[in-house]
């Protein structure tokens, strides 16, 4: 028989209380102290049930005098953090990486041309550029997942710029490889997204939709292309 | 200045073991006493740290002589925590729900197509047959979120599944209408789905993907539509 926790059974409590509204977004629970009381759970319990809600990011906790647990509202960022840690803690293979990325960014550019902002697409812009000045591998990758965050975030669904926060991480990791990002990889790359962001500033969604596929499948085909030759390459070393 | 706690310091360095393979899943962690041994750390802060793990699910954690913190794979379920939390706490519009779907399940239904085992293929004609049989407005809910998920499961990339297991709970959470979802609107999406599952069955990835999205296309149209009369007509209670 499992027994529930009573921190779980307490951090379940307040978890709805937080997402129906009833403790909006930068109210102070109550102090442990007195959750304790109400609860007759032990102080332990208590501080335990917070730090559940803290890594489910519903509640930042500050220390010191004025400190408490301060209701947040769940963000992004914890929907990419398990993503993350799902794609590598599993090993998952690289082509779903891409696979999920061509799935997932045409629908981005399209939205991003009916809903970009006059600040979203001086973001894109500016990744652009920041992609054409050249520099290390690392300053490109950067600046290549800031243009494929920029261009979900521009399209204004949370769920998709969750899922593209967390998917960029992943891509770093799959295409960080000399091997393959050289300056021909670059230099395609660089005008594939400046005709993407074209199509989002003129707010043509389908072209935005049909270039960022292209993009996305090309990208994907040499990165996989580049992963068997070094495959096959390597020294078995098992 | 942001001091870290020890319980993160702790869980961050543990966590990392664990994605690195150092420590496979099953393996138990060395037990409370001895990481406090090992840290310096309390027994209240190692607890904490263990705590910070589960709720990630890295770690899952039995009480008990033979008790402990047992090392497990992330898994898509906590990817689909983190959506749903994200989804209810952040009131998102169920606009954003229904592009992520269309974003995403043409994808998933090709895949399927070029995936599927005899047993996934199995499931979906299964789910079909509970959505043909009728019954209540949660079991027909259930029966077609069931096979939205069973696609997704047949294309085997796991980072789409996990996606899609978050999203069917919001799925059933917005389309929980007995306005919307009458006989005619089922008797659709059971042609809808009979149809998809073919091409699955046929291993016809450009029809999975054509049908599927037409289907979700139609539902989103369909559910958006109910939505509005539905906001329209209620009287204004603010």
């Amino acid at each position: 028989m499992e027994v529930p926790k009573a921190s779980d059974v307490l951090a379940n409590e307040l978890r709805e209380r937080i997402l129906s509204g009833e403790y909006p977004e930068g109210t102070p629970l109550p102090p442990e102290r007195e959750l304790a009381v109400q609860t007759r759970m032990s102080r332990t319990t208590v501080r335990e049930a917070l730090r559940v809600l803290e890594v489910q990011g519903l509640v930042r906790i500050k220390a010191g005098r004025a400190g408490g647990a301060f209701v947040q509202r769940p963000g992004e960022e914890s929907v990419a953090t398990t993503l993350d840690l799902l794609i590598r803690g599993r090993q998952i293979r690289p082509a779903s990486v891409h696979e999920t990325r061509e799935a997932i960014e045409p629908s981005c550019a399209r939205l991003a041309a009916l809903n970009r902002t006059a600040g979203d697409l001086r973001r894109l812009e500016d990744a652009d550029e920041a992609i054409a000045a050249g520099g290390s591998l690392e300053s490109f990758l950067q600046a290549n997942v800031d243009w494929h965050v920029g261009v979900a975030a521009a399209g204004h669904n949370e769920i998709l710029t969750g899922i593209m926060l967390a998917l960029s991480r992943a891509i770093y990791t799959v295409t960080h490889n000399e091997g393959f990002v050289n300056g021909e990889v670059r230099a395609i790359a660089a005008q594939a997204h400046r005709s993407v962001t074209r199509a989002i500033r003129d707010k043509d969604p389908d072209a935005a939709a049909r270039r960022m596929s292209r993009h996305v499948h090309a990208y994907a085909a040499a990165a996989l292309e580049v992963d068997e030759r070094t495959a096959i390459t390597l020294p078995d070393t098992d």
